[in-house]
Parts: C-alpha cells; structure tokens; sequence
C-alpha cells in the first residue's frame, strides 16, 4: 500500500461546519479512488475526512504532534505520534504526494508553504489566497470535493 | 486500529540471516494476535519482520529516516517519510507500545535508549547489553520470537 | 545571553539585491540592539543579515537543515546542524523571540505561519501578503530596516 | 566560529557529585582550549559544564528539548529550543564532532549511539559500557577530564 497514492489533506482543527462539509466529501472521494489519506490525526477538518474516509471503506494515517498516540481521531486507520509539535507539519507534507487545502489557519498555512517548497501540488478549498502578479497562484483552485480530489489525483 | 497495540520491531537494515528469521518469526506472530507492527521502513530486520507480518494477514507502518516513500520496504501496510534521518528513531519509539530489538546495531541502541527513556518496555532477542551492576538488566530477554511476542504483549 | 532578545531573520537563500541590502540593515541593527540574531544559516538573506550583524560586533546563531555544520555562512557566530532538512524552519520560529521576514519564498512563508501559530510576531520587509478581509494583516509592516527592527524589539 | 571545534558534553540532568565535578573539568578545558561546548541546555551534567565554561572565558551552545528557550542553564552562552522532545539528542550529537558522555542515564545513552551511528568518536567518563566481544569497546574511555578533553579533541 506504500505504492498508492497519498493525499494529504490539511486544515484547521477548529473548523466552520462548511469546512467540515467539504473535509468528509474529500475524505470520502479518496477512499473511493483506492488512494491513502494522510493528515494531522487530530480534530475538525482532519477528523471528519478521516471519518468520512472510514465510512466509504478507505484507509488514513494521522500524523500527530504530541506524544501519545491514543490522542488520534478515532477513525483514523493507523497513527503515528511524533512528539515534534508543530515540526510535524513537514512530515505531513513529506509524506503526502499531493495536498488538498479546506480553509484552515496558520497551521495548515505552514503544510501548504512545505508542500510548495517541495515541489507538491496544492489544490485549495476556500483556503489561503497566495498569489502574486509576478508569479500567478501556487494553489490550484477548486470548489466542489469532485474537483478537488479529481485535480489532486491528476497532479501527481 | 489507533487503538490496537503498537508493536515495534527494531533491529539492523544489515543483518544476519538468524537475525532475519527471528525478525520474521516476530512480524508473524504480531499479526495472528491482532496488533500493529511499527518499524523504521527499510530493511534487514525491518523488512522481513514486515513481510512475514504481511503474509500472516497483519498490518504494518514504517517511519522513514528519508524524504521518499517509494525507498520503503514493499511489504508494510503504510509508510511514513519524516525527512529527519536518524532521529526518526525517535518516532519509532514514541509511536510504539513496547518495542522488541532484535539483534541490531547503534541506530536500534539509540531507538532501545529512547524507549527505556520514555518508560516503555523493551524486550530483546540476541541484542545489546546494557545490565549495570546496581540497576539489573533495563531489557526483558527473550529466546524465541514466540517468548518476545508474548511477553512484549503482556508488558503493554 | 540566552536572556537576551533572539530575532529571527527569515528569507530567501537566493535573493534580489535589494533584499540582501535590507537583511543587512537589519543584521546590523540587530547588532547595535544587542540583540541575537537568529536565521536558518545558510546564504542569501540568512548570510547578509549574519555577516552586517558580525561587523557591528554582533552575535548570530545558525539552524542549519542539513547534517554539516560546515555548510552554515561563515559569518555566523554559532551554528547547529539539525539533519531535519526545511522541518528545521519550526525551530527558527521556535527559537526566536519575534520575525522579521525579508522578501521570502515557500520556506519563508513556512517560517511566517509558524511564528504565527506560535502566537509569535512577525514583522515584514517586501514579504507575503497574508492580510484577509475578515481578520486583518497578521504581518506588521515595515518600509525599512530602522523601522523592522524597532517595531520587531517593541513587539516582545 | 562556526569552524572551530564543537565537543559534545552529554550527561544526565538529575546528576551525582561526582559526575558534576567530572563534567565542570570537562566544561573548563573546553574553554581553554578554545573550542566550543555544545550540550542539551538543561541541568545536572549540563549545567555544570556550561557553567564551568562560562567561568574560564568559554562560548556554549544548548540544544533544548522543550519550547521555551528561558528553560535553558543560565550558563549557556546560546540556547535553541526545538520542541522536539528527546528527538533533540540527535541534534546534539550532529552539531558536534566529538561527545564526551559523563555517567548518564537512557538519554545519554541514546545520543552515544547516534554519534557511534554517524560514525563521530564518543570519549566515556564513568558512562555506559557498550563493549562487545567480538567488536571490542567503541567508546574511548577516559579517567580524568583532562585525558577526556584531550583524547577528544585529537580524535576529531
């Protein structure tokens, strides 16, 4: 299973219900593409495309930040506690082969931010406007779940 | 699944061939009883204890010390890339429940030393020494796969 | 001196020559403040901001990615080797005490969202632009190094 | 600065009188000789070193396992917080280019085994006895600070 693909799919742990929304459609259109989601392990947008990704039968991976493992949202299929806080957020994006943004705060910015860095690619759902006249829009845009994990399998 | 035990199974990317079989003996029986193998992904006694876990129907994570996936052993069930080299031995540990070395060389020392120092059992098959007069001997010992696995789930 | 203020100057490691004039305005007044100077120690903005802080008598501190403390900008006063690769841009914030970012790219933008997670300030010189209708510039803005510096030393 | 020699001093933090003696030589001698002492900024082994460092005229640097830098010995010329946990031992032992290990309890012992792993020579003051029949010691060992200091720097 190391050989599919990883979706990392990054955003706040604090979440709108709308955020929300949009993290379990993900969640679950990874599941169905037969991809591995990847994310943070914790609450709001992690936990509910965790969740989502359970119910339509797919594999996740957390990522944690802390130090106990047990910490992890519970419909996440495996975890790994790093203890490395936040530093845990470049093994999300390490790990992932392409990352799908819901909304998110300075957290997530710090996954998209690696992920670039990277080389990845970022597909957003109502998350951080990064563009610049000189250099366009890093993030590739989506509005609906279907773009985004569409787009998302198709970047990598 | 976040909530079976975390086995780990440390030991050498370069080891012997009865390192090997014991390594293998120990990924088996980690799957028949149901739990998660956790290992630092690459191979020797991490991939044979991956892939006798994969064979006897088990499941098994791998944390990488590098920035690529695809570097893993192909018989774990999911792999992480930390990009953080050696220190990813940290993670090894801290992800894990209890951890049996087998046999092993001063990486598997330093993952014995990080769960020894996060209080985590450590039960070991033909592995380092590190009895201290007024202290006894830190690791459980083990002389078959069957003992190591027995104990290391009764430690938990 | 671990009492003293620590400034983390972040930015690109190939940069305009207007940006490695403003790193070195603020290297030099970083200096002048007695303050420690903190960068990512390799070259671009991290290395003119380290080589004006030495020449004004000044003392800087290097957070190297790679495993060769070697690599680190010889103007440096100390340097760390993390072999964590760009996850080492979590501990530059982490260190610091407040952000000054110069221009910048992917890594810099890394370093911004995680001083601000930490709840760190970061004060901005031609960086990202992370303003949002609802919530404001969480950069505060400056047009030079006198005005970076003063507003990043007040920000503590 | 960067270029001159670091010497890793690595010990526990709850520490005897004696090793706090052994490890206050040892800080001292690295003063004097004008290298620079590199430790995890904390107490015990740690703090006596860099204490005895600061005392004859010496430059430290302590790699810090927590999140905030004010944690650090007193006695340290800089401090990094990494927030890494006891992953920072690894750090510890890349940044320098010799350990010389006093006593010292499972933490100690891991960053022994990193640096053995990265193949940098580790002198031994009353620490760990990791000599295996057929592989002989691979730690030097030493009986007073001033055969540490000296067998250290000459191995580098």
């Amino acid at each position: 299973m190391t050989r599919k693909a990883y979706v990392g799919v990054v955003g706040a742990g604090l979440a709108t219900e709308a955020e929300l929304e949009l993290a379990a459609g993900v969640g679950r259109l990874i599941a169905e593409a037969g991809a591995v989601l990847v994310c943070g392990g914790l609450g709001g947008v992690m936990d509910a495309a965790a969740r989502a990704c359970k119910e339509a039968g797919g594999v996740s991976l957390g990522v944690l930040p802390g130090d106990d493992r047990l910490a992890a949202s519970r419909h996440l299929t495996m975890a790994v506690a790093t203890g490395m806080g936040e530093a845990r957020n470049a093994i999300v994006a390490r790990t992932a082969d392409v990352l799908i943004a819901v909304g998110g705060e300075y957290g997530t910015l710090s996954e998209i931010a690696f992920a670039l860095k990277m080389g990845k690619p970022v597909v957003g759902l109502s998350t951080w406007d990064l563009a610049r006249e000189e250099l366009g829009d890093p993030i590739v845009r989506a509005e609906t779940p279907v773009e985004a994990v569409t787009k998302a399998l198709n970047l990598i």
